[in-house]
């Protein structure tokens, strides 16, 4: 099986859980071995992607190196749009925007973590939708997109295309959540579990 | 308040989510404002530490930039070592085992998370004491070091100037753990729902 690629956005100010929880996910996720001893088949390669190839500067000085730019990368399954204080910028990039907007378009899975939402809703894919974002932000995002059904009560909100969630942890939660949508309960809670995500393990379990 | 700093080390194939969970929960962590509408005051300035300033290549193929060298770094209030594949090569490491025992001996707080147990062991920090790791591995501590008393059933074993935690996620709990036993609970709660840490925030309340 060839291996899809998820793309995650990262951008100076990005909240560093907010991508590197998702980013633990999909790298884990992971078919179990045919055979005993046998070697697994991981499911994805992550990818990070920004405007620039030059070093993003994430939320507490966590540097990293972008593998790719929005006009540079495999074709993608996933996209992930974190969040963080550098998405005050970014919600009205139209160079995010159009990416975004284009991947939507042609078909890959639009995902958020926290005021990630807001670049979806800059985008115009939010429009008419629910939708969550980070607790603090409910209020900003209703205020600033009334078009928009903010939901105050739910950690994930799945559209089937586009999925946003709460904020920076529930980057997890979403990512399984998703895992266990396209590939079944049982790889998202191995995933979990090789995660030591035991609060997640016990609350699909129960 | 002159911010203290935490040293998380990073090298090739260490695993995502160990060293960034506590690098979100020590760069998050904050007092409140001292009057409504004030600025939080940050506990922590985090840095990540290399044995080499180059790139790191984390499992998974995210690329992170070095803070600082073992022998370029401010003075350092807490240290993390993280795991992952790479500790396979970094627990016989003499760079790495040198410099977490010098930290050690100078009253640094020494933390670990997943197999970053493996190094603290390799360094002689956990002859005699009980310490944990990612269940995967701990029959592998027990018979590699029997001199440590590998416990399976804590996610944290905090023994004061050293804690060591379970696997991956469990890094979360532990950089919360001591941030808690360091600040008060109600600053660590605070940092769980900034990070909307929920399953914590909930154990910690009930």
């Amino acid at each position: 099986m060839a291996t899809a690629h998820v793309g995650i956005v990262v951008f100076d100010e990005v909240e560093v859980l907010d991508f590197c929880g998702p980013f633990e996910v999909f790298a884990s996720a992971a078919l179990p071995p045919a055979e005993p001893g046998g070697a697994e088949t991981h499911l994805y390669s992550v990818v990070t992607i920004a405007e620039r190839p030059e070093v993003v500067r994430c939320r507490g000085g966590l540097r990293v190196v972008p593998d790719h730019t929005y006009r540079d990368h495999p074709p993608l399954a996933i996209i992930v749009v974190p969040g963080g204080y550098g998405t005050r910028a970014q919600r009205t990039n139209p160079a995010l925007l159009d990416w975004v907007r284009a991947q939507h378009t042609g078909g890959v899975l639009v995902t958020s973590v926290c005021t990630g939402a807001f670049v979806l809703a800059g985008a115009g894919l939010l429009d008419g939708k629910p939708a969550t974002t980070h607790w603090s932000t409910i209020d900003w995002l209703r205020h600033e997109h009334p078009e928009i059904e903010v939901r105050d009560d739910e950690r994930i909100v799945d559209l089937g295309p586009i999925v946003t969630s709460a904020g920076v942890s529930a980057g997890i939660d979403m990512a399984l959540h998703v895992v266990g949508r396209l590939h079944g309960t049982d790889i998202a809670m191995r995933t979990a579990r090789d995660m030591e995500y035991d609060g997640w393990v016990g609350s699909e379990r129960a």
